[in-house]
């Protein structure tokens, strides 16, 4: 946190006792605290008996996903709350990044300016395609792909969405996970975008028998969590262009050892789980507890809600 | 011209006599022709007594942009159509490529993938930014640009043209070249895009009092002509980082020798002319014509047309 940050949050909660806990909080300091904004470690949060509200500074709730962890904050009263909506728009402007980067061909170009500094200017176009009226898949449908769909818009209205569990309130049609129509939706599918959370439920579900169902040529991108992708598998089917490339900000593991094979796939980018990262980062993220601390206080209901 | 293509056009010309000239038509056919489309040679043309029509394969008319050339084609009563249409999107999208490309440092990412395979996690998310509420400013303002408002319009409204001639029917704010306040606007612009002609008039328009008029890091692109930019002044605001990064897919001369310095500055970043071109641009430059061709067959005014 910088000392405007600290600033900003120090006068928001004038009214409250602030403790600042460099790294993670102590089990004391939690027992005694009403409120909690950070990344707190589970098991003294639930052995806090204080605790009304946790705000957790990720977009994921992955370790808090647990149905013992639901039920003790239910059974008290207690909310959680995460910061999805700040990693939204960095999110979705990482994504749209590479799809633009890809279809464009930039790799090539920075390629080519980096080493020969040739002009391969008839071959660079005919590679090149446009976003527009391309079809795109997310899976996993929250804040991200909301923010996408906006994003995409000008370009496409062939948009579907495949998420655990379909609320209805969705901007495009979305499907549940077991859908029959799954694999057709793959097959004709040019851009694949997995933004899952990893889950017992995720690992690996872009397996084998996943990357066989995409329509040849397309596009796969994980700004979701490394878990949830089978990245052998991966590996054979950017071999054989079969996925045309990928674009992973995350990995299993991470960092990505220097000497793993996704590295050298030349079809394959990497990104270091920077999707969500931005130079107001930190500012959005106390903005974004404020803005809740705020309705916590008028006893209204906090935005970005997990349970 | 694929044979596809070819044949898409042999069918909507077959009340016509279709004359294909492979590279340029020489002046006998042209002499002959009432209708041309492609690159005819401008002298050819103007020798020509028939020709009613002729439509650019490409986006400008530089070479048809005199005063000579106007006259002539009004006292036969021959219009000019160009191709603009058809490069607006993947132009647009081309630079929306290198603004979400810069903003999300995927150059920095490619850099250690093909290097020393690091981890840059934090320094990379400390660099990036939003592109939301950012500030663009266009030069030059028809087809691409529209697109590419069309394209930024989720991200942002701060968007502003610059333009010779201010029609009033622009979809942003857009001033003339000679208006008092364009220092103002390049002070203000987080995003400067040439999308300026070949001409006169805009020859190094971009040149040292511009450059230095612009707001500390801000982006500079370049999909318009090379000779609108001094290409040395741009180096020294590169370098000192005033200029904060370059797009440029025209440069002077092209191809770009391989041992011109805007291939090493750091944060230059040169595409082949390759801003335009897509997989499908051949097809639908016929598609354009033909469309053209119904309206004219018709006596409909023509698209796209320059005078």
């Amino acid at each position: 946190m910088t000392s405007d940050e600290e600033a900003e949050l120090r006068a928001a909660s004038a009214a409250h006792r602030l403790v600042l806990a460099p790294g993670a909080a102590s089990a004391p300091e939690l027992c005694e605290a009403d409120v909690a904004f950070g990344q707190p470690p589970l098991a003294d949060v639930l052995a806090s008996g204080r605790l009304r509200w946790v705000q957790l500074s990720s977009a994921g709730y992955g370790g808090y996903d647990r149905d013992d962890v639901r039920q003790a904050f239910a059974e008290r009263g207690a909310v959680l709350t995460k910061s999805s909506f700040v990693y939204a728009a960095p999110c979705a402007e990482h994504v749209l990044a590479f799809m633009l980067a890809w279809a464009r061909q930039l790799p090539t170009a920075l390629h080519t300016q980096w080493n020969e500094r040739g002009w391969p200017q008839e071959a660079v176009r005919r590679k090149s395609f446009l976003l527009e009226e391309q079809r795109v898949v997310f899976f996993g449908f929250g804040s991200i792909g909301a923010r996408l769909v906006e994003l995409l818009t000008p370009f496409t209205k062939h948009m579907t969405g495949v998420r655990r569990s379909v609320r209805g309130d969705e901007p495009i049609p979305t499907l549940a996970f077991d859908d029959s129509r799954l694999n057709e939706l793959l097959g004709a599918a040019d851009h694949v975008i997995d933004l899952l959370p990893g889950t017992p439920a995720t690992t690996r579900f872009f397996d084998e028998r996943r990357f066989a169902a995409f329509k040849r040529g397309a596009v796969f991108y994980n700004v979701g969590r490394g878990t949830t992708v089978d990245q052998a598998a991966l590996l054979r089917h950017l071999a054989s262009k079969h996925v045309g490339a990928a674009l992973l900000d995350v990995t299993e593991p991470e960092p990505l050892p220097a000497d793993h094979p996704l590295w050298q796939a030349e079809n394959c980018f990497v990104t270091p789980h920077s999707a969500g990262g931005h130079r107001d980062e930190g500012e959005r993220l106390v903005q974004h507890f404020i803005a809740n601390l705020k309705r916590f206080e008028r006893s209204e209901p906090v935005l970005d809600r997990a349970f």
